[in-house]
Formats: structure tokens, C-alpha cells, sequence
């Protein structure tokens, strides 16, 4: 199975980054967990890249926070498929790190989700290795069943509560 | 090799969606173009969903504009990726378009690219095909390149033309 | 009498929809109460609405947070009035739910209210059913005017104290 | 059959109104249109709030641009289901008339759709009518479907054109 | 001396409104402290309004949070100066009571202060009645130099700590 | 009578301004215009504010984009009240000159009215020399009433054009 | 004397960027100008700014739009002062390439100034220079000169035409 | 070596501003401090800045809040490279204070680092000083590296901790 590589600007983003790495386990889906900085390791962000996909990688999740430029660098030398996390840190709420990920120029897509989205980040990187893989194809379906279930089970448990 | 669907809210999103579609028949990758709204149409957005990876397609992409649902709407009906286009409208400049669609709830991923970024959308379902396809990745690359050569053409010509 | 839905995209929400609740009870209108997810749950959301109006309900509120699609997802397959509460998460200060509830296409509407707006979406649906029922209009004016006096003892207190 | 009021803050709103007396007349629902102003003519505006009701109204649409009193100022001397459009001007972009509109303190709701959602106005209009009123239900289930047929008729307009 | 009047919307807002009296008792100027509702007690707002001059008020504050239209209603129905004092609640920081406070329409001014500005809102009143009264004038001037001092001061302080 | 004084940072803002100049001609208030740079001619600006009180001003309009220094500029030199207008440039709408104009932090008020409301500032600061000029302040409440007949006409027509 | 580089993310930039060619010109200092791309010519990016000091740059001035990362990508390969030139596109009014711009993580700064800003930029690039160079010092003073000299003429010529 | 100044509009920005202080003591650049405020403190900011340049200072750092006009003011007053920092402030997250402090018209540049950037400010100046000072060059070039190395122990940490 090709493996998904979780790279996140700083450290301090990993308590956002975890719920990624997290739903990867879940799904048995191989991973790596980089620190790679546009700004401070620009090489080792771009030489990772560059070999990503030989390296037998599916899909890089990127997060980074303010100007997040981390998610663009790693998709300029890479075609393979990259999901930027946009981090929202002590100013602006997140918008500085949502736009400076999902407002790239044509040429090079960034695959944006939710301002500390890491778990859909993850789920999206499944979603994409799951479009030649049946097996994990199942699992997601599976996995959407059961995040089903849990909400009609909260719904009984509302309704039960609330009746009128 | 899997086709690419391009759903469009309405038919007014044309002119923006259009970019999308001349990327994919650049890449000679397979794809169905379709209006369905998430609002006006719901079943057939659904239906549509529901069915798609078994028809053999590898990803959706969906634009619309102002509280744009599209993309949600099919994601919640299935697990192939979804990408979302935001489409800019009449006000408030695309930002409306752009929070519907990249901030969804956990579970549900959306892989949103820039307003009215069409061009980027197919270039990143065709990363996403090109993860089990080399010869799609051969492509991809060899695109990447002739961009860079236009970019150092232009470079060339407008040193030439400042020289100081 | 007609009753009043009110329908929250997750148990999150409870916090803010209980205000609703609480004001549908104080003006003894009859109410459900239910979980229904635009993204996790879409069979249920859509037959829940398809059916609302043969089941006596008058008014639906839909509350939801981020790309909040919940109301518009209900109104799509509903012709009642539906009235959406933009609930605030932890990014953009609501703001994102604000957009992805109040800028509906056309043929679609959504009566929104103000980012985690509770009280005014039950007041709204109670007016929407005092339309038609004397009773439920000559309570509304009560309410106003018990609104009013406590304004006016405020007032009258801050007044006493800062007799200048 | 109850009637509706489509109250403008200029006549400089009117573009944007017309769109709402149009959806009112398609549907034969009776209604009224003034220019009141909220700060120009507040006597005015309040007389009609405060009357409102008996005169035989069943909802009021009021549409006013940059800090957009107008829908409040009649909401808080009526309790009829007040409905804000909120109006796009020559600075920001409509932002200021819809946050005017929508974040009404707790006790005076307004039923706000989106920035010029003139039509979207007078259609959430018509479907507080039809709570009560089974023909104007059945119009508003009829009218649905020539949507959704026209959006069906240009999708398949459009996979004809694109047949890949 | 005019009087000035310091109007709340609410009293939840006191904390705010409670540095534009000490600001006002400071400088000796006479006031008042009233809580009208442009939403919930229309009626006392008006009339409080209508005949402000002619009780002697020189300038009027008005502080209200979100769609924030006492200043304006206020405005509406006076030809003194009003300033607003927009109120930053739990959502949007601030941003939907200033724009509903400033972007008044032609005719009718506000003369807005900053978010929370409830200070500057009083020295403006005070500013006001010092056009026509020397004395007030002097001791702006005074209450200036004094604030510069006490700038000065802190300055040494820190040029102090921080020599090199 | 007092005079006004009318300041732009720029002449490129007299299409602006000229809405003020207008304003105060139509009043018969005394006033003059100047072009000072709070950044290009900053010893100008702060001459003209430190004098502008025994010079016989009772308010001073200052209009400015972008990062809109100008207002706060005089305002740090006089205690005379001074009129911010926020004009909207080539890039973000106003709301850069809004915020620069408003957010002006403790002891130096800025009244602020909407962004280009030139026609707003000269209203208030005709209102403000109005609170010690009884011909003025009839002057004001004259234009009020001419204003709110000329709505009242625009209803009247529009009233007949949509007799239902 | 040390040169400047101006680079631009894409030749579509150079309308924006030709006033700071423009001013470069004006004071006689030396420059180059390129056109690098931070995602599709990232190796000349990094190689220019790598080698840059060497080569006789005293400062880089990078212009680009939307998620506009060329200056950062440039500033993390240099320790030569970096000025951002954010550049409006098609949404969003340069919101967008400001936030992307300004809002570097520690370690890595970009002189930002403000959107379409060439002429600053390059301002600030000859005051940069100016540091260690009186000559270039004294013709800043002389153009501050000459422009005051202008803001005064245009003050003279409109306070004549609105002698009151 | 050319000296560096400190300057905040207010000592209450100092917990800020202190950052700067220390990465400036880290490099050994000389430096001062001061509280120097645009509106309450103005003669003062403005002698400072106008004999900065002969006081041997090569670059002047600015700090304040909300209509944050001190770093332009300054800039106003010499030709000496001037950086701003927008400090986040109680209301709007420090989005005022960005545009008061970046979108500086033609003419005088203000170089703006990030909301609460102090850091890169002050690395900002160390590199402007560091244009003719190779000492200082080499400095900033070790400094880089050091960071590179923390965050590739980081990674190295991280890599090790999440080994799949």
C-alpha cells in the first residue's frame, strides 16, 4: 500500500496534527511523520518532496500556521496529490493560514480542508489511496456507518430527552 | 483508467468550470460534465453520488457559489475525493464560496482549491489518478516542466527588456 | 396547533439550541427535538424534511456550525419555512457559518438568524405560527412587553444610580 | 389570504426589490410596497409596524443597504415574522448591511436571507403563507419541480455538449 | 453647561459604558445615564430623543453590541450630535456593531468611536461642549498634557531599564 | 458662527470631499478647504490643527485612505472635535481607511462616520456648531422634514407604480 | 553601490511592479529584474536568493498575488532584507496575498508593504540602501521635498478655488 | 555599527516588544528604547525621528495598536528605513492594526512585519544593518542554521516518536 507522509511546519503544531496520525492508525493506512519548515529547512522540505513519490508515498498532508507556505513549497516539487491543514494560531483566527493554503496560483493545486482539519486531512488521504484499493474503499464505508450510527444514537438520546 | 466528474451547481458556473474541463482533455483523462444542484436537484446530486465509484470515476470535482453546498452534499454520498471549487458570485467577493465549501465538519472531507480556481482542480484530480498511474505522473511532470519553461522565457524576456 | 423542529447537525450544538427550546416551551408551542446531520446523517435529514409538513409541523429550525449546510439542506427538500442558526465553532468567530447559512441561491430560502442566535430562532418560529392563531400573537405581545419592563427597571435602577 | 409588505429604505433599493414584488406576483399572493426609512421616515415605518398585523399582513420584507436598521426597526414594532434583505452597496461589499440585518439582539428576531436575495425574500414570504394555506403549499411543491426540471434540462444540455 | 446623556442599550453593557460617566464626571460635565432599547423599548428611545435638546443635552452616547442601532435610531430622531460606542459581544469581535454603527446612510450621522471606545466617547461629548465653552477647552488642553506626561514618565521608566 | 474646516490627504479625494463642501454651502456654515498629508506635509497638518481653535474652527473633516493617519493626525493637535471620513481606495473596499480612522486608542477621539460619507460629516459638524445655535439647529430640523418629504413623495409614487 | 532585485511571481505582475522599476530609475540606483515563481520555478527562486549577497544585492523586493509565498520562499534563502509586494487579483481585493505576505513565523522576515505598493517598496528599498549612503540619503530627503512641495501646491490651488 | 530603535506607542505593548529587544541584545546590534506615542506624545515622536539618521540610527522599529499610526508617523518624519508592528490589541485580533499600519500610501513605506511580530522585526533591522556589515551578515547566517538544527532535532524527535 502506498504510505501517506504527515509534515507539519513546527512542533507546536502537533497537537493539531495528531488527530491525523491518529485516523491514519485507524485505518491501518502506512505513514511518516515529518518536521519540515518552508522557511527554516526549506531543503529537507523540498528534497523530501522530490522524492516522495519514488519513496513509494500516495499522499503528503501538510500543516502549518500564519503565512502557511509549508503545504505549497512541498506541492511545487511534488505531483503527487498534497492536503494543506491551515493552523490557526494567536492572531486572525486562522484566515491568514487558510488563504496563504488554498489561494494558490494555477499550476500547482493545494488540496485545502478545514482550518485545523487534521482529521479530514487524514480521511481525505484515505479517500485518495482508496480510489485503486477496494479494501480500504470498504473500511471508509464502513467507517461512515458507524460515524452514522453514532449520530442516530445521539438523536435517540435527544429525542428521548426533548419529548414533548 | 477512472473518468473525473465535473458537477456544477448551475449552469452559470460554465465560463469558471470550463478551465477545468480543458485541463482534463489536455491530460487525455476520461470525465462527465454535469449540472446538478444540491438545492434544486438533490436527488440526482445524490444518486449520482451514491453510484459514482462504482461507475468507474476516480474523483469529483463540484463548484458553485455563495453558500456553496455542492461539494459537501456529494462528499456526505461518497468516499471518493471530492474537490471543491468555490465560485465567486455577485458579493462579498468569493468568500462565502470558499467558507461553505473548505470548512467542513469532521468526517466529511471537502479538498478545496482557490476561488474560481478550475484549472487547479483538474490538475489535482489528475495528481490524484496519476498516485496508481505512471504514465498520468510521466505527464504531470513533463507539464510541470513546460510551465517552468514558460515562466523562464518570460523571465528572459523581461530581463532583456530591464536591463539596467 | 402546528409544532416546531428543531434539528441540530451534532450533540455539540445542544448548549446553543437549548435557548431555542426553552423559549418554544415557555410559549407552549409543541416541538421535536432531533440530531440530524447534513454530512453524517443525509437520509434522515432529507425524509425527516420531505415529510415535515404532512406531519404538522409549521416551522423548522436548523442549527449548525463551520461550512453549516443543515438548513439549506432541510429547506432544499422542504416548501415550510426553515430558519437557520449559524452556531460558532473554534475558528472565524462564526463567521463561516454565518456565510455557508445566510447567502442561499435563489429558490432556496433560509430565514437566518444571528451567529448562535437560539432564542430569536424559537421567537421567529413562534411568530411564523402566530400568523394564523390570534392566541399565540396576543402571548408574543405579552412577551414583548414583559421584555420591555424589565428594559425600563433596568433602567429605572441605572438611573437611581447614576443620579448625577 | 393574508398579505405581505415589501418595505424599501430608498428608492435607490428597488433594482434589487423588484425581484421580490415579481416572485410575490407569480405566485398571486397580495401585497403591499412602500419606501420607509428607518432614519428618514422612522414615524412612518412604525406606524406601519405597529398596524400592521391587523391591517391584514402576514409577513413584511424589508430591504435596506449599509448599516441596514430598516428590518429591525420594523421587527421591534411588530410581531409578524420580519423578513431583512440585506443590501449590497458601493463600499464593503454588502458586508455591513448583512451583519445590520442578521445580528439582532436576543427578542426581536428578522428572517435575514442573503445580500440582494430579493427572490429568496418573497419566496420565504410565501412559504410562512403556506403553513396555514394548502394551495399556496401546492404552488410553492409545483414551483420546486419546474426548478428543478429546468436545472435537469440544462444538465442535459450540458453532458450533450461535453459528451467526452 | 449642555448636559450629556450616556445611553445603553442594555445593561450588560455598563462595564463598557461605565469609563464614558467617569470620563465625564472627571471633566465635570453634566450627564445622564439611561437604558433605552432601539429594539425593545422603541417608544422610550424615541422620545427620550426628540426632546434632548430641548432639555438641554449638548451630545448624545449611545453603546449598543451586534446589529447595534441605537446610535442610529437615536440619530433618527434628534439633531444633536450622537456618537456611537459599538459593543464587542461573544461573536465577530466587535465588527457587526461597528459597521451597524458607522456605515450610517446620507442624512442621518453617527459619530463613531472605536469598539469599546467608551473613553473616547466621552471626551468627544466633552470636546463638543468646549467649541462654545472656554473653560471646558482649557481643561481638555490640561487633561492632554497631563496624559503626555504621564507617556513622558513611562517613557524614562523603560529608556531607563532598557539602556544598552 | 464658527467655521468648519475640510481636510483631504490628498486632492485626489475632492470627489469625495466635494459632497461635504456641498453640505456646508447649503447650510451657509463658513468653512475652508486645504490638502494636508498627515505623512507628505506633516508639519502643515499639525500647524493648522494646533491653531485651528483661535482661529475661530469649531470642527474640523479630515478625509483620507488606505492607512488613514490624517483624522488622528489633527486630532493629536487640537482638542476640537474632528471628523474622520474613511475613503474607500483601489484595494479592500475601505475597510483599511474605516479601521485606521476609528480604532483610535484612548485620550485622541476620532468621530468616524461611513466610509466616503462626506455628506455625513459635514451634517454632524454642522449638528455639533448647532448645539449653541438656535438658527442652525432650525436649519437642521428643516432639512430633516425636507428629507423625509422627499421619501414620503418616493413612496407615494412607488406606492401607485405597485397598486396591487 | 549595492543593486536592488525586483522579482515578480508572474510577468501578469509587471503592471503593478513597473512603479517600482519606475522609482528605482528615479534615484539612480542599480537593479535587476526577474520573473521567479515560487511553486513553478522554485529552483531559480532559491538559487537567485542563495547567491544573492554575493552577487551585490542589498535588498530583494518580491511582488506576487494570491497565496503569495515568493517573498518568503526568497527570505528563507537569504539573509538580505526581503520586501513583499502583495498584488491584488481577482478575489478576495488582496486580502489574500497581504495575509500570505505579512504574516511570516518567526525567523523569517518579509518587509511587507501594502497591496499594489511597488512604489514603497521601492522606497523602501532605496532608504534600506540609504543606511550606509549619505548621497542616496540626501535624494530621499529631496524627493520628500518635492513631493510636499506638490501636496502644497495642489493645497494652494484648491484653497483658492474654495475660498469661501 | 548604526544603532537600532525601539519604539511602542504605549508600555502596555511591552510584553510584546520585549522580543524584539532580546533578539536585538542576541546579535550584539546596539539599540535604545522608547515610548513615544503618534497621538498623545507627538512633538516627541517627531524630534526623534527627524534626528534619527544623525544620531546613528540605521533602522527604527514602531509598535502599536488598533488605528496604529505610530510606525507612519515616524516614517514621515525621516528617510531612515522604518518597520512596523502591528500589536493585537481587545477587539477585531489585530486586523486594525495590520491595515494602519501596512497599507501606507505612496511616498512613505513602512516596512510591517506580522501581528505581534516583534522577533522578526528585530531581525529584520539586524539584516537592513547587515546590507554593509559582513560581521553581522555572518551572524545572521549562523543564526539561520541554529534554527535549522533545532528544528531537524525536532524532526528527528518526532520522526522517531511516530514510527509506524
Amino acid at each position: 500500500m502506498k504510505k501517506v507522509a504527515v509534515i507539519m511546519g513546527s512542533d507546536s503544531d502537533l497537537p493539531v496534527v495528531s488527530k491525523a496520525i491518529d485516523t491514519l492508525k485507524n485505518f491501518g493506512v502506512p505513514f511518516e511523520v515529518h518536521v519540515f519548515s518552508a522557511h527554516r529547512t526549506p531543503v529537507e522540505a523540498r528534497d523530501f518532496s522530490l522524492s516522495a513519490r519514488e519513496k513509494g508515498f500516495g499522499a503528503i498532508i501538510a500543516a502549518a500556521g500564519k503565512a502557511a507556505h509549508l503545504a505549497g513549497a512541498i506541492a511545487a516539487n511534488t505531483t503527487l496529490p498534497v492536503i494543506g491543514i491551515p493552523v490557526k494560531s494567536s492572531t486572525l483566527d486562522g484566515l491568514d493560514a487558510l488563504l496563504s493554503t488554498v489561494q494558490m496560483p494555477g499550476g500547482i493545486p493545494v488540496a485545502t480542508v478545514a482550518i485545523d482539519g487534521a482529521q479530514n486531512a487524514a480521511l481525505l488521504a484515505v479517500q485518495i489511496l482508496s480510489v485503486e484499493d477496494k479494501a480500504l474503499a470498504d473500511k471508509l464505508l464502513k467507517s461512515r456507518e458507524e460515524n452514522a450510527k453514532k449520530v442516530l444514537e445521539k438523536n435517540a438520546a435527544i429525542e428521548k430527552e426533548y419529548q414533548n
